[in-house]
């Protein structure tokens, strides 16, 4: 998605060679006009699909979520809780995943009154990187009976093997700007 | 707020005397059917404040907060962050915040790069309760030198009086549905 290519490479910052830091419009300070863009990207890549949830997990993939969404006929979104709440189910679907940006491992919960046998769901994420979190949806997904239809990611980092992960559990992974390699400070698209 | 009142109504749960669960349509499952009509009337209520920038925290804020700003012309969202993570910036504006849901005190973060002292900031969240929370986005903006120009609120729980420490702060509060008392598992509303 040239757009998105373009930000990145306009207002990415490049920190050692494994992090891009994008919180100036993707995941601290967002950006609703490119967010649109990138949920028609993810309509036209997934219409095939039918999707009838969309699912993704707290924080950074909740805003891009909810406006993809309306690009699917509004059908609902869902979070993976990554912190216990008091105000969250008990009879939850859960898996480990291991946070590259936070070095260290937790879980995530959805309540299962949420996704079931029925539904067909895309999920949706800011990063893929080792793929841990992107395992863990549809790890959840697949719990539920539901189908996991497909992957949206913003941003693949193509050289930290998440890719290889996901298209072993056969199910579509589409990224919007794929980057392989990210040496001397300078972010290389495929 | 009628619409939003009806499906409180129909699909909330309480809890207690103190806790209403949303999480079928707010806060874990969300209807953005439902975000836009409460964008709609976030709009109505602030568009004489001339509003530059969206303020929320992670991470119930999020998907209410992005859905909204296209109601104001696709401004920025911002989200306080709540946890620490490698990829935020060193120099942030930061408040203490007290969670009733999680029952434990933490600090929230927002980095210096994204409000200033020419923007004028509407805070926009889930739940009003004691107030802890939107108390601290008053002070991070107001640290910035931006304008608080006001504070949406989807649902506010009047008993736990967090209106009298806004309006203490002078800042315009709307909340679109209030609810005065949760005796016996029945919502009341003001």
């Amino acid at each position: 998605m040239e757009l998105l290519k373009k930000r990145i490479l306009q207002d990415g910052i490049v920190i050692g060679n494994r992090i891009l830091k994008v919180d100036s419009f993707l995941n601290h300070q967002m950006d609703i006009n490119l967010f649109n863009e990138m949920g028609k990207e993810f309509r036209n890549r997934f219409k095939h699909k039918n999707i009838t949830k969309i699912l993704t997990v707290e924080a950074s993939g909740i805003g891009i979520a909810c406006i993809a969404a309306q690009h699917f006929d509004n059908i609902p979104v869902i979070f993976a809780k990554k912190y216990n709440a008091t105000n969250l189910d008990k009879d939850t679907y859960e898996a480990e995943v291991y946070s590259f940006t936070k070095e260290k491992t937790y879980k995530i919960r959805v309540s299962k009154k949420y996704i079931n046998n029925e539904d067909r769901v895309l999920i949706i994420d800011d990063f893929l990187a080792s793929g841990s979190a992107a395992l863990g949806l549809i790890d959840i997904v697949r719990q539920s009976g539901a189908e996991a239809s497909g992957i949206g990611i913003v941003i693949e980092k193509s050289f930290q093997g998440g890719r290889k992960m996901i298209e072993e559990c056969g199910v579509e992974l589409q990224s919007l700007a794929i980057i392989d390699s990210m040496e001397n400070n300078t972010v290389n698209f495929k």
